[in-house]
């Protein structure tokens, strides 16, 4: 390939061939594309400069600026899956609450794994992004903790057990309390519970609360029955569906810790012949995106993760720019959302009375 | 807040802090902790070296490294809106492939506004990005063509008809042949369409060979029945279904040129009590994820989203290290995945016909 080849218009202008252009002291074109100093000129001046750099495809260099301040304006933000329709609304409030203050968000994702969250923590280091916003951490992560030593760090959704970190989290009790105060006024007794990983916060608080408010609610056996996710996923709602039906325990209701095990459970239901909501009610958590559009629509607990990206950002700023001197915490409120996949239990409707035991329905 | 609150952590430890620590020269450690020279010092020094940099917490000066280079290593990404359940997936493969070769992405979201467009890639400029991706232009974009004027330029997922751009997109033609050869194979033949925005070149290539593959395949009326949204959305989905019920036509399978137009026609179907698939059958395209999940799972057209990704980021590496000095163009293959949202007309399964009609359903 002959160098004439190649893409004249790559080349990038500088301060000095805007300066050429219009016959102007470089000094003046640097002045007028200064927010900080562009006072010292004539307004339509400026506007002149500012057009004419614009047109050359003109642009300062960031990285001279970044020299100057030791700040990149960067902020890394980790996340297990940015596919998980959880994730895009958090980073959706992040990278705008970033954008208020000139500062913008890159993104890695761990698939949750433990050392590939330590690898890209130490390779956004390597980068010099000014924090850490972390969505990936578990509540105890030296990993984590250790690659992100020295730097500003803010959790979003979920928090570490053991560190000082900010972090910006839902009500996850009060959420397990609307759910289960929903099924009950429904006329559910037999509730049974599919929880998330419990090296997760999310996965700890939301089981820890069903476990407290069924108790408080007088729900329940005195055993309430588990089983626990190894992933927030749909294959592992269906794998909990099949494990809660094996024990052969009577139920009206199943609790999930969020809504793509809820998502898988409904399918595994189905496949026994045993219908959501008419034999068995299903509840989620989180009101992810098509929530509202599944079959059944799922009831759920609205939590505001657009605002919690916000929040992080607003914190991450704060930290960087030492306003905020001392980890701050944010807890969210929550709110139910009943839909169709919850129903008061087929005895109470005065129907045939579905009886779901075991992996059988059987109809009296 | 007094000073001595402020958290000590966050000073950035210098490569002198590290030499003292070591008791070398500065100008060893620099050696050590740069790959290109590194080989002028001993394995064995530059382990331990890069060992105390990391429990120091010590950074490599990024903004050094790009002052030097004149580049940024940062990649700009534009796309309509991260929470568009289509997007996550082709940012991912733009990450994963950026992270190669040493690059990252900083996202903005246009919420597919053409003024928001040129201003967050102005933004871009400014941070002295190395090249734009872009997942939201449209076919005939004057302001993204002037605002990312002199910068390499790839996109992704869609395609400008009037520049020459490089571009990475999916097989629309291929994909609209296949969902009308399967419908017609199923024995359906009055087929009307949902078309996505005839400004983007998905709505409009979709379209295109929606109207093109029904003469070849000899379905539809002598005039194909359209209804055109104004997003891909499933809002506009319940709009255009309505739109094509009002119109009194009789037919028996809706194309959708997008998933979640499709998700909005099944709700508005069911809402006059209409079922997909028994009286209606519906198609989407993408994929997107919960497809499976939806009730009735969606057919739909596969189309390769993070491998589109990736392709842009290899690409984009290219132009920037001018590898690639003319632009390429890659259309990827796209698969039919036929779930459950399609089945035989009703005449064609011998059971009672069901005869959509304008808004109502009359059964024989």
């Amino acid at each position: 390939m002959k160098k004439s080849q190649k893409p004249s218009t790559h080349r990038r202008p500088t301060l000095k061939d805007i300066a050429r252009d219009l016959g102007l002291h470089v000094s003046t074109i640097s002045r007028a594309l200064n927010p900080d100093t562009k006072h010292g000129v004539s307004p339509e001046l400026a506007d002149k400069i500012r057009r004419v750099s614009a047109r050359r495809g003109y642009r300062p260099n960031a990285a001279a600026y970044n020299l100057k301040t030791n700040r990149s304006r960067i902020v890394g933000v980790v996340i297990p899956d940015i596919t998980d329709p959880v994730f895009p609304p958090i980073i959706r409030g992040i990278e705008d609450g970033l954008a208020r203050h000139g500062y913008v968000a890159v993104i890695a994702n761990t698939d949750g794994n433990a050392q590939k969250e330590a690898q890209v923590i130490d390779s956004m280091r390597g980068r010099g992004v000014d924090g850490l916003i972390l969505a990936s951490v578990l509540r105890h992560d030296r990993g984590a903790v250790n690659a992100a030593a020295g730097l500003p760090v803010v959790t979003v959704s979920r928090r570490t057990d053991d560190t000082d970190y900010s972090s910006v989290v839902h009500d996850e009790d009060d959420g397990m309390r609307q759910v289960l105060t929903h099924l009950a006024s429904l006329g559910h007794r037999n509730i049974v519970t599919i929880a998330g990983p419990q090296t997760i916060s999310t996965g700890y608080n939301r089981y820890s609360s069903y476990v407290h408010h069924c108790e408080t609610l007088k729900l329940g056996a005195a055993q309430p029955l588990a089983s626990f996710a190894r992933a927030f996923n749909e294959t592992e709602g269906e794998r909990c569906a099949e494990e809660l039906l094996a024990t052969g325990r009577r139920f009206t209701a199943i609790v999930c810790a969020n809504d793509r095990l809820a998502v898988g459970v409904v399918t595994a239901l189905r496949r026994h012949g045993i219908d959501c909501p008419r034999d068995v009610s299903v509840t989620g958590f989180n009101d992810m995106p098509l929530c509202d559009r599944l079959f059944p629509p799922l009831t759920t607990v609205r939590v505001q993760h657009h605002r919690a990206g916000l929040e992080a950002a607003e914190t991450m700023v704060g930290l960087i720019a030492r306003s905020i001197a001392t980890p701050r915490h944010i807890v969210l409120p929550v709110a139910l959302v009943a839909r169709e996949s919850t129903q008061p239990p087929a005895a109470m409707r005065g129907e045939r009375r579905a009886q779901v035991s075991g992996n059988r329905v059987s109809r009296k």
